[in-house]
């Protein structure tokens, strides 16, 4: 790529960019659309517009977005958002701070030496410009190759400095959440899994029970053996999607009374395959038949299932904060896989299936790289030379897999699956993406090179680090231009919803469903943010114009997903910051693939006292990274009991906080207290509240 | 070393052996001598001889200790004790398995081979006999080798088997220590470390209480804040000893009454270096005045460091097991470097002066192997050739040091300490004694080149093992001839006591003092033990004739310590078996080091089955261990929940649990509790006890 063709794309990202801008300005201020640029505001009844005004200035969301505080996004959004954005910042702050040296000090130093002339470089010589301002433009052995070191070192050391207040500053959220005077159910529970066989004579919930009872015999409130609710649950579904389609119906039949004839006409439809074939029946007849008839067979599963279908884990409530956090990190049984208890997840994120998975069954699937490099059709995509655009569509589709086999390991929660899936896909995009595209075009054969010899990784990434400067550049320059112009017009969400509603939706509910936003999907988005933090830092001395790029990139971000988080997304669950820890190592490990880098590059540069003094830099890198997760890294794993201890702002209903737990599908007004007692245990006696 | 030197070698040690045992026969029954071979039983005041009878069968012993129970080893020398045999017995058990298979069917199937004529063996042609029963015997690439193959995988089922049984059971000896009814105090104990800094207008013990009491209103029952004891401990000491030494001088008086004239003569003494210069003095008056100096001088010293000498740390007293087992484990601040918990250790376990190393300065000094390998004057002595004596000698001095090197990671309890050097030493023996002389003769050198390349170990091994086959078996008896007979007859005890007896002391004190046995040391024993394990593993199938060396050590071993352990040794302290996961793991090492050797060695024979088939062996071990340290590993650090819940025989007495914990040098009958005041909290309220 030629000086000329990189600037005509970036050109064209960036004709892109204005006109989303625009689409965004025009269309978030017409009413229809407020559904889709307000839903979280919408949700919680807020009023849409700060200012009130209906005509305001159309960029009026930057001067929002930048003046909420921490707090606001806190409650729009929760905590996991706000911990999303103290990574945005941080970055953000790294690269500032780099820059405001790196660009004044090192630019000059690189532009003002005599330059190498080397042929075989890709912009084969047509693109001197941005070459002069690169390290690659100094020549060997240089003494002014010490600024190009000190520079490195400055870059790690600010690193360090914003990377140890960021996780200070997280910590002292978590803790804010988790010491709040709010009521939360799963403060008050723990997830207790591998229950050995029922001894003779006793029901599970008596063995559950007395266990808890005899250690905890003041805070122990009540458990809940889980069940198997795989058939339930498909009754409940069917029975659901019935008093849904009835609706729908009746909506259609109301609807024809006042456009056509006023006797209206009855809608109906056919029963067989995917309502195309099969016998016309009335839709409204038909439906309540079929409610009718499945309320009953609902209620005997739910018994059923409640009776027989109990599984080998169970949620014992505890009356107090801390004695559910305490016992949630204390060993119960002799035998480590018997009675195995971890902290509850939120109800909303329990992942019921992975429930009864033994204990020796949920060991990590670390060897996850092989069956995505084993795979033929992935490898001839990959085999070929990626653009950048189709680089972004593939690691879109990656998440989705990644997603099923971290859940797979037998995690019981939906953000410990999101974490584990971000991990993965995380060393997915670095090993592959860009080691690949830096080192040799086809990324599987580099991959099996630096297998066999690790230590050859420094000097193959120097090596293709200057080649693909543009490269990257380029992807840096799409990735936020179309990429954050995308997400904030919401061009894709709006046509669909707008779709949906003129041709599907009939009743209220359907219609609200189709503008639900999702949330902001951290998951996946911290890795691909990740891949820009290592290409940046990465590039950030070697060639120091790559960071102008990096810090318009987490700028925009944090400006275009501060509007998202406080108008768009609407948080599926809390983790109160667990993502932190890993956002932490992985901005180190790039910082580390950066050092190790330079260490390469000073080899070629023959400059001897690069690689040692970066040695050292690495080391200093690991001592920071052992320290950190040694002070800080348990509190994300356990709650800390003088957190837990603290007041509540009122006395904590133990009934609601227990009914909070129970699945939707086993839950009914028909259902009585008498019959949960199978699976349920009763409330043990009056117990003191703390 | 040739045949006939080797059947010397054995010889010799076989009639020091003979020597040593009937020495101890004869020795043994002189009532004189029976604080030396049954001190334990004196202590306990139990009959010494469990006949009754004086003019028993002089191996009657043997009887005793073969028909001795598990329970009778607890009961006489703890449950550490006891896990040294289950460790003792096991190893017994995998050799005796394997030879009863190996020795019938690898002997004939070497033997009857054709033979290798390799000129270049130690045995020079001349030894023949040995050779023709190894492996060395066997042709290359010959199907007999399969039997050698299976013989391997024989060797590491067998140890898989008994490993986990053993696992097992000492896991159930520790949980029926912590279950136990008695009262212990360390159970009712936290250790709390890294207390920050006091707030203003607070003492560090209303610091420390107000903490806890808020955490735990129910079960907390009083603090006590660890101070720094070093002058309070001088000044203890140097009372205590002048008031022996005054003990010392009235018997001397006494005794010169009885035997010289009737006024007797006054012991004198000087005052001068070592009481061998300066002014002569009257004993018992200048003891009795030094007495009445130091005592006021111990009572303001004791006021002051209770008041001013409060360190970060204080022990934190539950009034139930599980309130403490549980808060031992859980974490209590936010960041992890505050208020740090673990579980207490006893009372004589306790290294004070280590409890005020900050939280980071207590890392592991991992890298220990290396002032080791640089001290020069050891490098000296084992870079030449070393002969077995001399080996033993030089393995015995360095436990000290390794001690003193664990001690200063800032371990709080001996036991641990103890473990800690106890490890080093072992990866010491193995790396260094035997790779070290299987592999080259000059220990260092070949360290060296396995650091460079590790891939080389099992070809080095294979290549110097058959070499080395008789210095080991004459090594292996060495140990048990020479240093069991030693170990029985206790002849180097007898003697010193003796000696100290008639020369030394004068008041029943000292003569107890004199007496007074050990523990049975199996920090630096195990280790030991280790080498022979290592050593006899790995010529197993090679050349299985060493197997009746092993079982004859570890045979005789048992039965040899267990009379120790009933009649002499005992316990210093008690870890309720922690060793056992170290001994484990370092038997499971043992394993894989052979399944390394033999990889190599079977690639020597070109065998081309077995290095990909022993690598399956060396993964199901890796993954035998995985299993066993997640399944048992947990309980061993922290308290299982369900043991500690188990009921007490009475209700504690909080307040003497308290006092145990009060250094000696720090109580006194004149200092009553309102002093204890500053360092000691108050009992906080009548609580309710489990």
């Amino acid at each position: 790529m030629n000086f000329s063709s990189f600037l005509t794309s970036l050109g064209t990202s960036f004709v892109i960019f204005i006109v989303l801008m625009l689409l965004f300005a025009w269309l978030s201020s017409k009413p229809g659309n407020s559904v889709i640029y307000y839903p979280n505001r919408i949700l919680k009844g807020l009023d849409l517009y700060e200012g009130g005004s209906r005509t305001r200035n159309p960029f009026a969301w930057i001067h929002e977005a930048m003046s909420s505080t921490e707090q606001e996004v806190i409650s729009a959004s929760g905590y996991d958002t706000a911990v999303y954005f103290v990574f945005l910042s941080t970055v953000l702050g790294i690269l500032v701070l780099s820059g405001l040296v790196l660009l004044p000090v090192l630019l000059p130093v690189a532009a003002t030496d005599e330059g190498v002339k080397i042929a075989s470089t890709t912009s084969n010589g047509t693109f001197n410009d941005l070459d002069k301002l690169a390290m690659g433009n100094v020549k060997e052995n240089s003494s002014r190759l010490w600024a190009f070191l000190l520079a490195t070192y400055w870059v790690s050391f600010v690193t360090y400095f914003l990377l140890w207040k960021a996780y200070k500053h997280v910590s002292g959220l978590r803790a804010d959440a988790l010491m709040s005077p709010e009521v939360r159910a799963e403060q008050f529970a723990i997830l207790v899994r591998d229950i050995p066989p029922v001894p003779e004579g006793q029901t599970k919930k008596e063995q559950v029970d007395s266990y808890f009872k005899r250690i905890y015999p003041e805070s122990f409130y009540r458990s809940m053996v889980v069940t198997d609710n795989k058939v339930v649950n498909k009754i409940w579904e069917e029975l659901e999607g019935c008093k849904k389609k009835l609706a729908r119906a009746e909506a259609v039949y109301a609807q024809s009374k006042k456009t056509g004839k006023p006797e209206g006409a009855r809608p109906t439809n056919r029963i067989g395959f995917l309502g195309l074939i099969g016998k016309k029946v009335d839709s409204i007849e038909y439906y309540n038949e079929k409610i009718n008839e499945l309320t009953p067979k609902l209620e005997s599963e739910q018994k059923e299932t409640l009776r027989e279908k109990q599984l080998d884990a169970a949620l014992v409530f505890f009356s107090s904060r801390v004695a559910a956090a305490s016992a949630a990190q204390s060993l119960h049984a002799q035998m480590v896989d018997k009675w195995t208890v971890t902290d509850a997840p939120e109800f909303r994120q329990m992942i019921w299936t992975n429930l009864k998975i033994k204990y020796f069954q949920r060991q990590k699937y670390l060897p996850f790289l092989k069956p995505i490099v084993d795979l033929d059709a992935i490898k001839t995509v990959l085999e070929a030379y990626l653009p950048q655009l189709a680089l972004i569509i593939f690691l879109a589709l990656l998440p989705k897999f990644l997603y099923s086999l971290s859940k797979a390991e037998g995690i019981p929660s939906e953000s410990h699956v999101v974490r584990a899936a971000s991990g993965k896909y995380f060393y997915f995009v670095v090993l592959n993406v860009f080691i690949g595209v830096t080192v040799g075009g086809t990324l599987f054969s580099t991959f099996k090179t630096i297998q066999k010899d690790p230590n050859s990784l420094p000097d193959l990434l120097a090596a293709g680090l200057p080649l693909n400067a543009t490269f990257f550049l380029t992807f840096v320059a799409l990735r936020f231009f179309v990429g954050y112009g995308l997400e904030l017009s919401r061009i894709v969400p709006l046509i669909i919803f707008h779709l949906k509603r003129k041709y599907l939706c009939k009743t209220e509910a359907e219609v609200k469903e189709a503008w639900l936003p999702g949330d902001l999907k951290y998951g996946t988005r911290f890795p691909g943010d990740m891949l820009i933090v290592t290409i940046v830092l990465c590039y950030s001395v070697i060639a120091p114009i790559i960071i102008p790029f990096g810090v318009v990139y987490f700028g925009l971000g944090w400006l275009i997903l501060r509007n998202q988080a406080l108008k768009v997304y609407v948080p599926a669950y809390e983790s109160y910051g667990r993502m932190w820890p890993h956002m932490h190592t992985r901005i180190l490990a790039a910082l580390i693939l950066y050092q190790l880098t330079m260490v390469g590059y000073f080899g070629v540069k023959k400059f001897f006292y690069g690689p040692p003094l970066l040695l050292l830099a690495i080391v200093l890198s690991l001592i920071f990274g052992y320290v950190c997760s040694k002070k800080f890294y348990r509190f994300f794993r356990d709650t800390a009991l003088e957190v837990a201890c603290r007041d509540l702002k009122e006395i904590p209903n133990m009934e609601q906080v227990f009914r909070s737990y129970i699945p939707p599908s086993l839950s009914s007004d028909k259902i009585e207290d008498d019959q949960f007692e199978d699976a349920l245990s009763q409330v043990s006696r009056s117990t003191s509240f703390v």
